[in-house]
């Protein structure tokens, strides 16, 4: 299959995925719903809004978002825009992953949201994940090699880089811009490195996040542990696969 | 004595803590000195720039600030302003707290520099408190009962003092401005919360600063455990204690 075929199917694979959450997870007693970013949370927000606006149902429902790109979705939807200011307390958070593995830890933040995502998952009751077959690991780095992001402090990034690189050996490297001169900035106005990982080397996950996390100059890690309860994947030959942590993937 | 012989009394006191930290640690082979905030701290760069301009010593000693407000000291006193991009190591860092206790565990932030502070302290070999007496404590919350400063992400600030309060008691409040509707900004773009914590309730504070550093959504608190080797208090009767992390006040 030629690249546009690949782009339509794995397509076609976020959009099950995201349909497939958002039906059994956004019921009328969902008051208040998280929004993830990315391509994968498009589908989701675009299922939301069906529902809403041709089947008449989660009237009342708000939507919190985790972006800048999360609260246009929301806004073009024309479904109520909430804020952790005055819904602190979240029923679901529905997001994307760039990696999931089989323990369900997550690496985000390949869009750069990472930080905005992990609050909002965090005030969540439950956090879903949905994502395409291409994020489906056995363990971190198998799928994806880009890194793990990191949102730190612009004043930081060279002793925070020298210090994880000490700690877990590979490479932190500053995620630098297109279309802007140097690094990138979040939407929170920080700088991101990606920290390429030793892959073969055995991590605790839940202990590099808790180490990293606490480097002053560190605000946030791509890494999310103990959060997600369950990923919905939209697979290759069409299918949702559901998985849940803790347990082996298992086909719905 | 009266609100200005007090004050007086406080400014010497400041100034010799000031003075006799910098004339004891920085030396001709201290190359990177971190330059902490606050009124204390302006004596050290007044110390640090008479051995420079006036005793003709460390012309190579480069000043690493923690704060716009540090930033322009070390200007105004033409010294070699540097920076953790270029000096990511540092050999001594001077910086004032709010509050020291018997554990040398320190509460900073009254200013609202926390986070650059605690950075820069923490790429240094060597991190000395200078503080006058009404610093000083037995146990955190007995001298200072304006709590502890929490940066947080401004979309997160609720959730995040709900969070606290739940986990550890007290109240944390979001310090609001003078001269600025709303809340205070830092100088990173951040809220600060103001944790009025329980001040009879035992407080495992390594655990605290943990679990609380680690609620996504906070960006850095202003608790310091385990940082400081060593403190300089100015005192009333116009002598110098200096206090050294897990040993008793020591009188020199």
């Amino acid at each position: 299959m030629g690249d546009k075929g690949d782009k339509i199917a794995l397509d076609e694979a976020k959009k099950m995925a995201a349909y497939a959450a958002v039906d059994q997870w956004i019921t009328e007693d969902t008051k208040v719903v998280g929004i993830g970013s990315g391509s994968t949370i498009v589908y989701a927000v675009e299922r939301l809004a069906q529902r809403v606006w041709k089947e008449g149902q989660l009237g009342d429902m708000i939507c919190v978002p985790t972006s800048f790109q999360s609260r246009l979705l929301i806004l073009d939807h024309n479904l109520n825009l909430g804020d952790l200011d005055r819904n602190p307390f979240i029923d679901v958070c529905i997001d994307g992953a760039d990696e999931v593995d089989s323990q369900m830890v997550l690496i985000k933040g390949g869009g750069g949201c990472l930080m905005q995502e992990k609050i909002v998952a965090s005030c969540a009751k439950t956090f879903i994940i949905v994502a395409d077959y291409t994020k489906k690991s056995l363990r971190l780095g198998e799928q994806w090699c880009k890194g793990i992001p990191i949102e730190v402090s612009p004043m930081a990034h060279v002793p925070v880089k020298l210090k994880i690189e000490a700690l877990f050996g590979g490479e932190a490297e500053l995620r630098m811009a297109f279309r802007k001169a140097g690094p990138i900035v979040t939407d929170n106005g920080n700088f991101l490195l990606d920290w390429k990982f030793v892959a073969k080397r055995e991590y605790d996950w839940d202990e590099v996040n808790r180490v990293i996390t606490l480097l002053p100059g560190v605000l946030e890690t791509g890494l999310f542990v103990n959060m997600a309860i369950k990923s919905y994947f939209g697979m290759a030959d069409g299918t949702v696969k559901v998985q849940n942590k803790s347990l082996p993937a298992d086909c719905q």
